[in-house]
């Protein structure tokens, strides 16, 4: 399914990987995460269980939106965001209305008072639904956003409001769960065993690209071949620990930094995903590869220099997906004014693979080490495989570095300084010292 | 205008910095760079220099293109797309249309067959104009693009498109000059003197945005303070060369990462301008920072857990707007079932300051060195300052770490590969021997 490449990668001579010395530490993690005691590992199986009423309901609902509203609102940050944001932008169009769903836009996921105001404006002419995502309800922005959208709903739709916010949310804990059964909204379930950044294909992230046009069924088949596949302790049949391995060697061969390069722009997204999965996974401890990406070629003509000169800190993977749904071909021009008849009739997407091989080879020159993941199609199903692959590859990166995979420890300080100035600052404003 | 705020940041105990070491190179640097013998620095006197004529011709034909269509579509890669791009989604609304300007959509920074053909398709209803950006014309990307464009505008326009399509070029050299001339297009110049990632603040950067609504009267005003404040060779008076510096003491103290970190969204595309600019200047002979960027309050919520606790080899740069132009109150709620009513009333900028404020406290715990630069308000006028604080802080720096700021020679190792293999493809392709 994934192919991760090994031909002129990786140049020899940069770094050999002694897999031998990982073989027995691999299969340990392996037996420590698919065991029963495993914490935070909802995410493991959750693709292979049965899921079909899940999926129904979630479609259900998704179809009601796309009839009823002309957009949905998602409310969430982290990993009530990223995901389905990444998944959307895949497999969305560039420009032009989807065929299949409607515009889905996020909010709650940054605290400009201008992006509010804005969106607001802007909703005056479409009909509205509302998707608030967040385990616990405490998170400051969506908590904040939310609050401003409830009443939005309530003042727009009046007694229908109720009918027109979708929470996902806890089970039985947290605010927000207090707050849907209190005023009967609707409502998803967070698994409790599965943490925000391993939460896309829940319904954290089902519903939302369900109502932008995407085949949840499709990505789920994907996400459930990775997830039968990768279940496997062999280091050499299991393409998400050798991905987790070539990662770990690289790291201890004084490589810094993994950026994550892919050629089709409609990704920028995933790798903010990705970012988020890895750094908050294995940054901690004074531990980690700081994960950055790029979008080439457009990053070629920015950062490009940069990979091929400069400080060696920096590996690269090289994300491909080989066939692309839309194409254009190449146009020949009578009179070949810019001598690019050459390369009539053949399509854009072939020279962009071609520039892919253009760049692995020139980074290889630079002495760039260099990882390729390459996929057969960009559709749900792959994408599906793709996101799981990234998963299981990080939770075994996580401890091959040994720090925990599904802590976040580092996220409560930013959290707990605010807090305290904004408390702060609420008393002086109480008595008028004001701001 | 700009102030590198100095409290609480780059906690002493992390990191001394000599600045008497630093008088001498910073002095004799700043005489070569403003010396008569200086080469690709027309950027530094530009904004200085009396452009009224290049400022009202500009002006005319986007005052054109805003009434004669719905749309314009630039074309241009890496320099000639970049700053534009930034401009433009700094100074425009999050959503609903520019009451000043026009939609403003970029091709030719990617190759992406999809991004093509679902641009093209959704122009139908729509009026056009063109603006195609490169220096020489051969860059692939752009080149492609506008050979598609080309094609379409005359197929839609007939007679007419001639006069639909503007060029920014070099005055004298390359084949896109060649063919304007020949077509009889209009044309803006790039001064020889002046790389491409310096160009934003010439008709490369100008037209865009002025199109887009921009004010390019007051940016150039704003940078035009910036050269005349900036132009002094003083280390202690000069906060570019002090930012250079800064950035250099902590790069030879083993930090490798530079994180550029603002809290307004619509700054996103601004980092990206600035990783070209600072990674395509200083990355050489295997030395400079590796640029990299995130948006918060949102990627606290992602990569915020590696800053705080990972791999101790980033420093941070908050750039902070003290003032930004819209804004929303939180509203106060009857039921508070979220609990928030202590912030009622409060706007979200103001919050947001407050969560830049806990992040620079967070980090600076975590030991983190922080750099924050603060300006008063987003707007052209201090847009205009900072992108020429930029500028001269990046030559400063590329000078400090002695390589040349205006070369980029790693670019040309994969366009020269690619050229290679397409040939190669192309060869085989007339053969029949097939991809």
């Amino acid at each position: 399914m994934i192919q991760l490449l090994q031909t002129g990668i990786l140049n020899e001579s940069l770094i050999q990987i002694e897999w031998e010395d990982y073989t027995e530490s691999v299969a340990a993690i392996h037996r420590h995460l698919e065991g029963a005691n495993s914490e935070m590992t909802g995410w493991l199986n959750s693709p292979i269980e049965n899921n079909i009423e899940m999926v129904k309901s979630i479609q259900r609902i998704a179809n009601e939106i796309k009839i009823a509203a002309d957009v949905l609102v998602v409310i969430g940050v982290g990993g009530s965001f990223l995901g389905a944001k990444a998944i959307q932008d895949a497999l969305t169009p560039y420009f032009g209305d989807c065929t299949n769903g409607i515009e889905v836009i996020y909010v709650g996921q940054n605290m400009s008072g201008a992006y509010i105001r804005q969106l607001l404006n802007s909703l005056e002419h479409k009909e509205v639904y509302v998707n608030v995502i967040s385990k616990s309800g405490k998170t400051m922005e969506p908590a904040l956003a939310f609050r401003v959208f409830r009443q939005y709903m309530e003042k727009r739709y009046g007694d229908e409001a109720y009918n027109r916010i979708i929470v996902t949310t806890d089970a039985e804990n947290g605010l927000l769960n207090k707050i849907a059964k209190k005023t009967g909204y609707r409502q998803f379930v967070i698994p409790a065993n599965i943490g925000g950044r391993y939460s896309v294909l829940t319904p954290v992230g089902l519903l939302p690209v369900a109502v932008a046009g995407v085949d949840i069924e499709k990505l789920l088949e994907g996400a459930k071949k990775a997830a039968t596949v990768l279940k496997n302790e062999n280091l050499e049949q299991n393409e998400a620990y050798r991905y987790a391995v070539i990662r770990q060697a690289l790291y201890k061969n004084g490589y810094k930094i993994e950026l994550l390069a892919s050629f089709e722009p409609c990704l920028a997204k995933l790798h903010e995903w990705w970012k988020q999965l890895f750094g908050e996974s294995e940054g901690k401890d004074k531990k980690g590869l700081f994960p950055a990406s790029v979008s080439y070629s457009t990053d070629l003509h920015a950062i490009g220099q940069f990979i091929q000169d400069g400080s060696p800190i920096v590996f690269e993977t090289l994300l491909h997906f080989k066939e692309i749904l839309f194409d254009y071909q190449v146009p020949f021009d009578d009179q070949n004014d810019d001598h690019l008849n050459y390369l009539a009739n053949q399509s854009f997407n072939n020279i962009n693979a071609i520039s892919k091989q253009g760049t692995a080879l020139a980074h290889a020159d630079g002495g760039v080490p260099i990882i390729q993941l390459e996929l057969e199609r960009l559709d749900a199903y792959h994408l599906g495989y793709l996101i799981y692959f990234f998963m299981k590859a990080c939770a075994m990166s996580a401890y091959l570095l040994q720090v925990n995979p599904f802590d976040q420890p580092g996220v409560e300080a930013y959290k707990k300084k605010m807090l305290q100035l904004l408390q702060i600052d609420n008393f002086k404003n109480e008595y008028g010292v004001g701001m």
